[in-house]
Protein backbone atom coordinates (compact mmCIF):
# COMPACT_ATOMS: atom_id res chain seq x y z
CA UNK A 1 0.00 0.00 0.00
CA UNK A 2 1.18 3.73 -0.25
CA UNK A 3 1.24 5.44 3.20
CA UNK A 4 -0.31 8.87 3.57
CA UNK A 5 -0.01 10.41 6.79
CA UNK A 6 -0.88 14.18 8.14
CA UNK A 7 -1.28 16.25 11.36
CA UNK A 8 -5.20 16.02 10.53
CA UNK A 9 -7.91 15.00 7.87
CA UNK A 10 -5.71 18.13 5.72
CA UNK A 11 -4.07 15.64 4.26
CA UNK A 12 -7.00 14.10 2.65
CA UNK A 13 -6.56 16.40 -0.37
CA UNK A 14 -3.40 14.54 -1.23
CA UNK A 15 -5.15 11.60 -0.77
CA UNK A 16 -8.36 12.83 -3.39
CA UNK A 17 -5.39 13.71 -5.27
CA UNK A 18 -3.65 10.23 -5.62
CA UNK A 19 -7.16 8.82 -6.51
CA UNK A 20 -7.20 10.64 -9.61
CA UNK A 21 -3.67 9.80 -10.45
CA UNK A 22 -3.40 6.09 -9.42
CA UNK A 23 -7.01 5.15 -9.07
CA UNK A 24 -5.70 1.26 -8.41
CA UNK A 25 -3.26 1.93 -5.89
CA UNK A 26 -4.67 0.44 -2.29
CA UNK A 27 -4.13 3.73 0.22
CA UNK A 28 -3.92 3.62 3.82
CA UNK A 29 -3.79 6.67 5.39
CA UNK A 30 -3.06 8.46 9.16
CA UNK A 31 -4.12 11.72 10.50
CA UNK A 32 -3.17 12.61 13.86
CA UNK A 33 -6.44 14.24 14.66
CA UNK A 34 -5.76 13.52 18.75
CA UNK A 35 -2.36 15.88 18.67
CA UNK A 36 -3.76 18.12 15.69
CA UNK A 37 -2.21 20.56 14.66
CA UNK A 38 1.18 20.29 14.19
CA UNK A 39 1.62 24.33 12.63
CA UNK A 40 2.46 25.97 15.88
CA UNK A 41 4.57 22.98 17.52
CA UNK A 42 8.16 22.89 17.78
CA UNK A 43 10.10 21.13 15.28
CA UNK A 44 11.53 18.41 18.53
CA UNK A 45 8.13 17.29 18.60
CA UNK A 46 7.06 17.19 14.98
CA UNK A 47 9.83 15.14 14.19
CA UNK A 48 8.74 12.47 16.95
CA UNK A 49 4.87 12.85 15.99
CA UNK A 50 6.52 12.17 12.27
CA UNK A 51 8.72 9.29 13.29
CA UNK A 52 5.40 7.44 15.39
CA UNK A 53 3.30 7.94 12.24
CA UNK A 54 5.79 6.38 9.67
CA UNK A 55 6.06 3.68 11.94
CA UNK A 56 2.04 2.71 11.84
CA UNK A 57 2.08 2.91 8.40
CA UNK A 58 4.79 0.26 7.89
CA UNK A 59 3.33 -1.86 10.42
CA UNK A 60 0.19 -1.70 8.25
CA UNK A 61 1.94 -2.58 5.44
CA UNK A 62 3.04 0.69 3.41
CA UNK A 63 5.94 0.24 1.12
CA UNK A 64 6.50 3.40 0.43
CA UNK A 65 5.78 6.94 2.76
CA UNK A 66 3.94 10.28 1.69
CA UNK A 67 4.29 13.07 4.23
CA UNK A 68 1.15 14.79 3.36
CA UNK A 69 1.47 17.18 5.80
CA UNK A 70 3.89 20.70 5.33
CA UNK A 71 4.87 21.13 8.54
CA UNK A 72 6.26 17.69 8.84
CA UNK A 73 8.01 17.68 5.38
CA UNK A 74 9.47 21.38 6.20
CA UNK A 75 11.13 19.14 9.42
CA UNK A 76 10.92 15.62 9.08
CA UNK A 77 12.13 14.66 5.64
CA UNK A 78 16.39 13.88 6.09
CA UNK A 79 15.19 11.92 9.49
CA UNK A 80 12.79 9.29 8.21
CA UNK A 81 14.87 8.95 5.04
CA UNK A 82 17.83 8.11 6.85
CA UNK A 83 15.89 6.12 9.35
CA UNK A 84 13.62 3.52 7.10
CA UNK A 85 14.39 2.09 4.05
CA UNK A 86 11.37 2.43 1.53
CA UNK A 87 10.81 5.57 -0.75
CA UNK A 88 9.84 8.94 1.64
CA UNK A 89 7.94 11.48 -0.63
CA UNK A 90 7.62 14.65 0.59
CA UNK A 91 5.37 17.82 -0.37
CA UNK A 92 7.38 20.55 -0.53
CA UNK A 93 10.07 19.81 -3.59
CA UNK A 94 7.28 18.83 -6.10
CA UNK A 95 6.00 22.12 -5.71
CA UNK A 96 9.09 24.03 -5.62
CA UNK A 97 9.71 22.59 -8.81
CA UNK A 98 6.22 23.64 -10.53
CA UNK A 99 6.33 27.36 -9.18
CA UNK A 100 10.05 27.48 -10.63
CA UNK A 101 8.82 26.43 -14.00
CA UNK A 102 6.07 28.64 -13.89
CA UNK A 103 7.56 31.93 -12.58
CA UNK A 104 9.30 33.82 -15.65
CA UNK A 105 10.38 36.47 -13.16
CA UNK A 106 11.34 34.31 -10.33
CA UNK A 107 8.61 36.46 -7.85
CA UNK A 108 7.77 33.45 -6.39
CA UNK A 109 4.85 33.65 -2.78
CA UNK A 110 4.72 31.03 -0.14
CA UNK A 111 1.55 30.47 2.21
CA UNK A 112 1.82 27.95 5.26
CA UNK A 113 1.74 27.46 8.62
CA UNK A 114 3.71 29.66 11.42
CA UNK A 115 5.95 26.35 11.49
CA UNK A 116 6.36 25.85 7.52
CA UNK A 117 7.28 29.47 6.93
CA UNK A 118 9.54 29.41 10.15
CA UNK A 119 11.41 26.57 8.91
CA UNK A 120 12.58 28.85 5.44
CA UNK A 121 12.39 25.33 3.43
CA UNK A 122 10.63 26.66 0.53
CA UNK A 123 12.51 29.78 0.19
CA UNK A 124 15.74 27.66 0.50
CA UNK A 125 14.43 25.13 -1.91
CA UNK A 126 13.61 27.55 -4.63
CA UNK A 127 17.32 29.72 -4.06
CA UNK A 128 18.79 26.20 -4.72
CA UNK A 129 17.02 26.38 -7.86
CA UNK A 130 17.09 29.90 -9.24
CA UNK A 131 19.43 31.71 -6.95
CA UNK A 132 18.33 34.94 -8.17
CA UNK A 133 14.64 34.42 -6.76
CA UNK A 134 13.06 36.46 -4.89
CA UNK A 135 10.39 34.54 -2.60
CA UNK A 136 7.86 35.82 -0.25
CA UNK A 137 6.50 33.97 2.59
CA UNK A 138 3.26 34.64 5.15
CA UNK A 139 2.64 32.48 7.51
CA UNK A 140 -1.47 32.02 7.63
CA UNK A 141 -2.16 30.27 10.97
CA UNK A 142 -5.89 30.98 10.94
CA UNK A 143 -6.78 29.02 7.67
CA UNK A 144 -6.25 25.67 9.00
CA UNK A 145 -8.92 26.28 11.61
CA UNK A 146 -10.98 27.92 9.39
CA UNK A 147 -11.26 24.78 6.95
CA UNK A 148 -11.64 22.66 9.67
CA UNK A 149 -14.85 24.52 10.52
CA UNK A 150 -15.79 24.22 6.78
CA UNK A 151 -15.61 27.94 7.04
CA UNK A 152 -15.07 27.40 3.21
CA UNK A 153 -16.72 30.76 1.43
CA UNK A 154 -17.57 33.13 4.55
CA UNK A 155 -17.12 36.43 4.33
CA UNK A 156 -14.82 36.60 7.09
CA UNK A 157 -12.88 33.79 6.05
CA UNK A 158 -12.28 36.06 2.78
CA UNK A 159 -11.49 39.15 4.60
CA UNK A 160 -8.43 37.14 6.38
CA UNK A 161 -7.54 35.70 3.69
CA UNK A 162 -7.28 39.18 1.94
CA UNK A 163 -5.36 39.97 4.85
CA UNK A 164 -3.02 37.62 4.39
CA UNK A 165 -2.02 37.84 0.47
CA UNK A 166 -1.96 41.45 0.95
CA UNK A 167 1.84 41.26 1.58
CA UNK A 168 2.36 39.01 -1.78
CA UNK A 169 0.22 40.96 -3.77
CA UNK A 170 1.44 43.97 -3.45
CA UNK A 171 5.12 41.96 -4.43
CA UNK A 172 3.06 41.08 -7.48
CA UNK A 173 4.25 37.46 -7.42
CA UNK A 174 4.37 35.22 -10.50
CA UNK A 175 2.97 32.39 -8.41
CA UNK A 176 1.91 31.58 -5.16
CA UNK A 177 2.86 28.04 -3.34
CA UNK A 178 0.55 26.54 -0.93
CA UNK A 179 2.46 25.40 1.34
CA UNK A 180 -0.65 23.68 3.80
CA UNK A 181 -2.47 20.05 2.83
CA UNK A 182 -5.97 22.20 4.21
CA UNK A 183 -5.48 25.53 1.67
CA UNK A 184 -6.33 23.67 -1.85
CA UNK A 185 -10.10 23.47 0.01
CA UNK A 186 -9.93 27.87 -0.27
CA UNK A 187 -8.41 27.65 -3.71
CA UNK A 188 -11.13 29.65 -5.46
CA UNK A 189 -11.08 32.14 -2.63
CA UNK A 190 -6.94 32.49 -2.70
CA UNK A 191 -7.54 32.27 -6.22
CA UNK A 192 -9.63 35.68 -6.25
CA UNK A 193 -7.62 37.23 -3.82
CA UNK A 194 -4.29 37.13 -4.99
CA UNK A 195 -5.43 38.08 -8.34
CA UNK A 196 -6.21 35.92 -11.46
CA UNK A 197 -2.47 36.21 -13.16
CA UNK A 198 -0.88 34.33 -10.31
CA UNK A 199 -0.26 30.81 -10.77
CA UNK A 200 -1.77 28.81 -7.75
CA UNK A 201 0.32 25.49 -7.42
CA UNK A 202 -1.66 23.05 -5.33
CA UNK A 203 1.20 20.97 -3.29
CA UNK A 204 -1.21 17.69 -3.15
CA UNK A 205 -1.70 17.31 -7.35
CA UNK A 206 2.10 18.33 -7.24
CA UNK A 207 3.32 15.46 -5.01
CA UNK A 208 0.71 13.19 -7.06
CA UNK A 209 1.96 13.33 -10.04
CA UNK A 210 5.55 13.02 -8.68
CA UNK A 211 4.63 9.79 -7.21
CA UNK A 212 2.67 8.72 -10.34
CA UNK A 213 6.04 8.89 -12.34
CA UNK A 214 7.96 7.55 -9.32
CA UNK A 215 6.12 4.40 -10.20
CA UNK A 216 6.10 4.38 -13.95
CA UNK A 217 9.50 4.87 -13.14
CA UNK A 218 10.51 1.72 -11.13
CA UNK A 219 7.64 -0.67 -11.94
CA UNK A 220 9.68 -3.14 -9.31
CA UNK A 221 8.05 -0.57 -6.51
CA UNK A 222 5.35 -0.77 -8.82
CA UNK A 223 4.71 -4.32 -8.38
CA UNK A 224 4.51 -3.97 -4.80
CA UNK A 225 1.66 -2.12 -4.21
CA UNK A 226 -1.85 -4.35 -4.37
CA UNK A 227 -4.30 -2.87 -6.82
CA UNK A 228 -8.30 -3.27 -5.44
CA UNK A 229 -8.47 0.51 -5.97
CA UNK A 230 -9.23 0.20 -1.98
CA UNK A 231 -8.33 3.45 0.88
CA UNK A 232 -8.17 2.59 4.60
CA UNK A 233 -8.68 5.48 6.77
CA UNK A 234 -7.37 5.83 10.42
CA UNK A 235 -7.06 8.75 12.60
CA UNK A 236 -5.95 9.07 16.28
CA UNK A 237 -9.16 10.39 17.16
CA UNK A 238 -12.89 10.80 15.82
CA UNK A 239 -15.12 13.32 15.98
CA UNK A 240 -18.29 13.95 13.87
CA UNK A 241 -16.57 17.55 12.83
CA UNK A 242 -13.78 15.49 11.60
CA UNK A 243 -15.76 13.07 9.34
CA UNK A 244 -17.80 16.24 8.05
CA UNK A 245 -14.79 17.65 6.98
CA UNK A 246 -13.04 14.25 5.74
CA UNK A 247 -16.35 13.46 3.48
CA UNK A 248 -16.72 16.98 2.06
CA UNK A 249 -12.41 16.62 1.01
CA UNK A 250 -13.18 13.33 -0.67
CA UNK A 251 -16.47 13.91 -2.34
CA UNK A 252 -17.64 11.35 -0.77
CA UNK A 253 -19.32 9.53 2.39
CA UNK A 254 -16.12 8.15 4.42
CA UNK A 255 -15.66 6.13 7.45
CA UNK A 256 -12.77 6.84 9.45
CA UNK A 257 -11.04 4.40 11.50
CA UNK A 258 -10.40 5.21 15.24
CA UNK A 259 -6.55 3.78 16.43
CA UNK B 1 1.27 23.53 45.74
CA UNK B 2 -1.79 24.04 43.99
CA UNK B 3 -1.43 22.21 40.73
CA UNK B 4 -3.53 23.95 37.74
CA UNK B 5 -3.57 22.17 34.22
CA UNK B 6 -5.35 23.43 30.85
CA UNK B 7 -4.79 22.12 27.21
CA UNK B 8 -2.57 25.11 26.35
CA UNK B 9 -1.69 28.11 27.41
CA UNK B 10 -5.10 29.62 28.29
CA UNK B 11 -5.74 28.32 31.43
CA UNK B 12 -3.21 30.93 32.48
CA UNK B 13 -5.86 33.33 32.76
CA UNK B 14 -6.57 30.92 35.88
CA UNK B 15 -3.22 31.48 37.16
CA UNK B 16 -3.69 34.96 36.93
CA UNK B 17 -6.78 35.12 38.87
CA UNK B 18 -5.45 32.86 41.36
CA UNK B 19 -2.42 35.15 41.72
CA UNK B 20 -4.94 38.28 42.73
CA UNK B 21 -6.97 35.91 45.07
CA UNK B 22 -4.36 33.94 46.95
CA UNK B 23 -1.00 36.07 46.36
CA UNK B 24 1.51 33.89 48.55
CA UNK B 25 1.04 30.14 47.71
CA UNK B 26 2.87 28.45 45.28
CA UNK B 27 1.71 27.05 41.92
CA UNK B 28 2.28 24.77 39.31
CA UNK B 29 0.96 24.92 35.95
CA UNK B 30 0.91 22.23 32.88
CA UNK B 31 -0.24 23.45 29.91
CA UNK B 32 -0.70 20.29 26.89
CA UNK B 33 0.76 22.60 24.27
CA UNK B 34 1.99 19.72 22.40
CA UNK B 35 -1.58 17.94 22.06
CA UNK B 36 -3.83 21.30 22.31
CA UNK B 37 -6.58 22.05 21.60
CA UNK B 38 -8.87 19.44 23.19
CA UNK B 39 -12.31 21.62 22.27
CA UNK B 40 -12.29 19.40 19.16
CA UNK B 41 -11.36 16.07 20.46
CA UNK B 42 -13.25 13.33 21.54
CA UNK B 43 -14.28 12.40 25.03
CA UNK B 44 -12.13 9.47 25.48
CA UNK B 45 -8.70 11.36 24.06
CA UNK B 46 -9.65 14.13 26.63
CA UNK B 47 -10.68 12.08 29.48
CA UNK B 48 -6.77 10.32 28.68
CA UNK B 49 -4.94 13.46 28.47
CA UNK B 50 -6.68 14.64 32.06
CA UNK B 51 -5.20 11.53 33.75
CA UNK B 52 -1.96 12.24 32.57
CA UNK B 53 -2.03 16.00 33.34
CA UNK B 54 -3.19 15.75 36.71
CA UNK B 55 -0.01 12.49 37.31
CA UNK B 56 2.41 15.26 36.38
CA UNK B 57 1.12 17.93 38.76
CA UNK B 58 0.75 15.34 41.50
CA UNK B 59 4.17 13.93 41.25
CA UNK B 60 5.65 17.01 41.32
CA UNK B 61 4.14 17.71 44.57
CA UNK B 62 0.48 19.44 43.98
CA UNK B 63 -1.92 18.66 46.58
CA UNK B 64 -4.84 19.98 45.16
CA UNK B 65 -5.78 20.11 41.34
CA UNK B 66 -7.61 22.60 39.15
CA UNK B 67 -8.91 21.92 36.19
CA UNK B 68 -8.42 25.15 34.09
CA UNK B 69 -9.94 23.84 31.15
CA UNK B 70 -13.62 23.86 30.19
CA UNK B 71 -13.11 20.71 27.85
CA UNK B 72 -11.40 18.68 30.50
CA UNK B 73 -14.01 20.25 33.07
CA UNK B 74 -17.22 18.72 31.10
CA UNK B 75 -15.90 15.33 30.34
CA UNK B 76 -13.41 14.54 33.44
CA UNK B 77 -14.51 15.67 36.58
CA UNK B 78 -15.75 12.58 37.65
CA UNK B 79 -12.95 10.28 36.71
CA UNK B 80 -10.31 12.27 38.33
CA UNK B 81 -12.48 13.17 41.91
CA UNK B 82 -12.77 8.82 42.08
CA UNK B 83 -9.13 8.14 41.03
CA UNK B 84 -7.41 10.71 43.12
CA UNK B 85 -7.74 11.36 47.02
CA UNK B 86 -6.99 14.92 46.69
CA UNK B 87 -9.54 18.23 45.96
CA UNK B 88 -10.34 18.20 42.46
CA UNK B 89 -11.56 21.98 41.28
CA UNK B 90 -13.35 22.93 37.72
CA UNK B 91 -13.96 25.92 36.27
CA UNK B 92 -17.51 24.75 35.68
CA UNK B 93 -19.95 24.90 38.73
CA UNK B 94 -18.01 28.39 40.09
CA UNK B 95 -19.46 30.09 36.63
CA UNK B 96 -22.91 28.69 37.18
CA UNK B 97 -23.48 29.28 40.35
CA UNK B 98 -22.24 32.94 39.58
CA UNK B 99 -24.59 32.90 36.67
CA UNK B 100 -27.57 31.84 38.43
CA UNK B 101 -27.29 34.52 40.91
CA UNK B 102 -26.90 37.20 37.97
CA UNK B 103 -29.41 36.08 36.26
CA UNK B 104 -33.21 37.04 37.34
CA UNK B 105 -35.07 36.04 34.36
CA UNK B 106 -33.36 32.91 34.04
CA UNK B 107 -32.29 33.46 30.73
CA UNK B 108 -28.62 32.41 30.53
CA UNK B 109 -25.94 32.45 27.19
CA UNK B 110 -23.04 30.10 27.14
CA UNK B 111 -20.03 29.94 24.95
CA UNK B 112 -17.53 27.62 24.51
CA UNK B 113 -15.26 24.96 22.23
CA UNK B 114 -17.77 22.53 20.44
CA UNK B 115 -16.24 19.83 23.04
CA UNK B 116 -17.84 22.05 25.91
CA UNK B 117 -21.28 22.97 24.05
CA UNK B 118 -21.70 19.36 23.06
CA UNK B 119 -21.33 17.62 26.32
CA UNK B 120 -24.25 20.12 27.22
CA UNK B 121 -22.82 19.70 31.03
CA UNK B 122 -23.76 23.87 31.19
CA UNK B 123 -27.48 23.22 30.42
CA UNK B 124 -27.75 20.67 33.06
CA UNK B 125 -25.59 22.07 36.06
CA UNK B 126 -28.33 25.48 35.48
CA UNK B 127 -31.68 23.44 35.43
CA UNK B 128 -30.60 21.44 38.41
CA UNK B 129 -30.77 24.92 40.28
CA UNK B 130 -33.29 26.27 38.00
CA UNK B 131 -35.30 23.84 36.44
CA UNK B 132 -37.18 26.87 34.16
CA UNK B 133 -34.23 28.71 33.39
CA UNK B 134 -33.72 29.08 29.57
CA UNK B 135 -30.17 28.27 28.35
CA UNK B 136 -28.67 28.92 24.66
CA UNK B 137 -25.76 28.07 24.37
CA UNK B 138 -23.05 28.89 21.05
CA UNK B 139 -20.13 26.85 19.85
CA UNK B 140 -17.23 29.05 18.92
CA UNK B 141 -14.43 26.85 17.64
CA UNK B 142 -12.41 29.95 15.93
CA UNK B 143 -11.70 31.78 18.78
CA UNK B 144 -9.22 30.22 20.28
CA UNK B 145 -7.03 29.95 16.98
CA UNK B 146 -7.96 33.92 17.16
CA UNK B 147 -6.60 34.40 20.96
CA UNK B 148 -3.57 31.72 20.38
CA UNK B 149 -2.28 34.33 17.10
CA UNK B 150 -3.30 37.47 19.49
CA UNK B 151 -6.14 39.01 17.23
CA UNK B 152 -7.30 40.31 20.58
CA UNK B 153 -8.68 43.32 18.98
CA UNK B 154 -8.95 43.04 14.97
CA UNK B 155 -11.90 43.62 12.59
CA UNK B 156 -11.71 39.92 11.92
CA UNK B 157 -11.76 39.12 15.51
CA UNK B 158 -14.80 42.10 15.84
CA UNK B 159 -16.85 39.85 12.80
CA UNK B 160 -16.16 36.69 14.01
CA UNK B 161 -17.36 37.35 17.82
CA UNK B 162 -20.25 39.32 16.11
CA UNK B 163 -21.51 36.72 14.51
CA UNK B 164 -21.53 33.82 17.10
CA UNK B 165 -23.20 36.11 19.25
CA UNK B 166 -26.23 36.85 17.24
CA UNK B 167 -28.25 33.93 18.34
CA UNK B 168 -27.38 35.19 22.09
CA UNK B 169 -28.01 38.27 21.31
CA UNK B 170 -31.71 38.10 20.16
CA UNK B 171 -32.17 35.87 23.05
CA UNK B 172 -32.04 38.70 25.35
CA UNK B 173 -29.98 37.13 27.93
CA UNK B 174 -29.46 38.38 31.40
CA UNK B 175 -26.03 36.46 31.48
CA UNK B 176 -23.41 35.07 29.44
CA UNK B 177 -20.97 32.14 30.31
CA UNK B 178 -17.61 32.91 28.90
CA UNK B 179 -17.36 28.54 28.88
CA UNK B 180 -13.52 28.35 27.56
CA UNK B 181 -10.56 29.93 30.04
CA UNK B 182 -8.75 31.61 26.36
CA UNK B 183 -12.37 34.01 26.56
CA UNK B 184 -11.47 36.23 29.18
CA UNK B 185 -8.89 37.25 26.61
CA UNK B 186 -11.51 39.31 24.11
CA UNK B 187 -13.71 40.10 27.30
CA UNK B 188 -13.96 43.44 26.21
CA UNK B 189 -15.13 42.51 23.15
CA UNK B 190 -17.40 40.10 23.85
CA UNK B 191 -19.13 42.85 26.45
CA UNK B 192 -19.87 45.06 23.15
CA UNK B 193 -21.32 43.04 21.00
CA UNK B 194 -22.99 41.13 23.40
CA UNK B 195 -24.69 44.22 24.97
CA UNK B 196 -23.32 46.26 28.13
CA UNK B 197 -26.58 45.13 29.91
CA UNK B 198 -25.18 41.49 30.37
CA UNK B 199 -23.36 40.25 32.81
CA UNK B 200 -20.37 38.59 31.63
CA UNK B 201 -19.17 35.64 33.42
CA UNK B 202 -15.30 35.00 33.75
CA UNK B 203 -15.07 31.54 34.58
CA UNK B 204 -11.33 31.45 35.36
CA UNK B 205 -12.24 34.74 38.03
CA UNK B 206 -15.11 32.31 39.45
CA UNK B 207 -13.02 29.35 40.21
CA UNK B 208 -10.64 31.10 41.46
CA UNK B 209 -12.52 32.83 44.29
CA UNK B 210 -14.02 29.35 44.86
CA UNK B 211 -10.35 27.78 45.94
CA UNK B 212 -9.53 30.46 48.18
CA UNK B 213 -13.11 30.10 49.67
CA UNK B 214 -12.03 26.78 49.90
CA UNK B 215 -8.52 27.65 51.34
CA UNK B 216 -10.14 29.87 53.86
CA UNK B 217 -13.22 27.16 55.36
CA UNK B 218 -10.08 24.03 55.51
CA UNK B 219 -6.99 25.50 57.32
CA UNK B 220 -5.85 21.93 57.17
CA UNK B 221 -5.63 21.93 53.74
CA UNK B 222 -4.27 25.74 53.20
CA UNK B 223 -1.30 23.99 55.66
CA UNK B 224 -0.25 22.04 52.78
CA UNK B 225 0.34 24.63 50.46
CA UNK B 226 4.11 26.59 50.96
CA UNK B 227 3.73 30.11 50.58
CA UNK B 228 6.70 31.85 48.42
CA UNK B 229 4.92 32.99 46.11
CA UNK B 230 6.10 31.11 43.43
CA UNK B 231 4.91 29.74 40.20
CA UNK B 232 5.98 26.75 38.18
CA UNK B 233 5.15 26.79 34.81
CA UNK B 234 5.41 23.60 32.29
CA UNK B 235 4.17 22.77 28.93
CA UNK B 236 4.85 20.24 26.74
CA UNK B 237 5.94 21.93 23.57
CA UNK B 238 7.53 25.07 22.88
CA UNK B 239 6.97 28.02 20.70
CA UNK B 240 7.82 31.78 20.57
CA UNK B 241 4.30 32.55 19.78
CA UNK B 242 3.24 30.30 23.16
CA UNK B 243 5.79 32.79 25.49
CA UNK B 244 4.41 35.82 23.46
CA UNK B 245 0.88 34.79 24.46
CA UNK B 246 1.87 33.05 27.63
CA UNK B 247 3.28 36.97 28.73
CA UNK B 248 0.06 38.56 27.31
CA UNK B 249 -1.80 36.90 29.83
CA UNK B 250 0.31 37.27 32.98
CA UNK B 251 1.02 40.96 32.41
CA UNK B 252 4.45 40.40 32.57
CA UNK B 253 7.56 38.08 30.50
CA UNK B 254 7.59 34.67 31.58
CA UNK B 255 9.91 31.41 30.90
CA UNK B 256 7.98 28.36 30.20
CA UNK B 257 9.62 25.08 31.04
CA UNK B 258 9.17 22.23 28.58
CA UNK B 259 9.04 18.78 30.03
Amino acid sequence: MIGIFDSGIGGLTTVRALMDVLPGHDLIYFGDTARTPYGSKSRETVIRYAIENTEFLLEHGAKVIVMACNTASSVATEVLMEKYHVPVFEVITPAVERAVNQSPRAQIGVIGTRGTINSGIYERLIKEKIPTANVFSSPCPLLVPLVEEGWFDRPETRMIVKKYLHPLKIRQVDSLILGCTHYPLLKDIIQKKIGKNVKVIDSSVAVAEKISRFFADHPDMDQLIEKNGKADLFVSDITEQFEKTASTILKKKVFLNRV
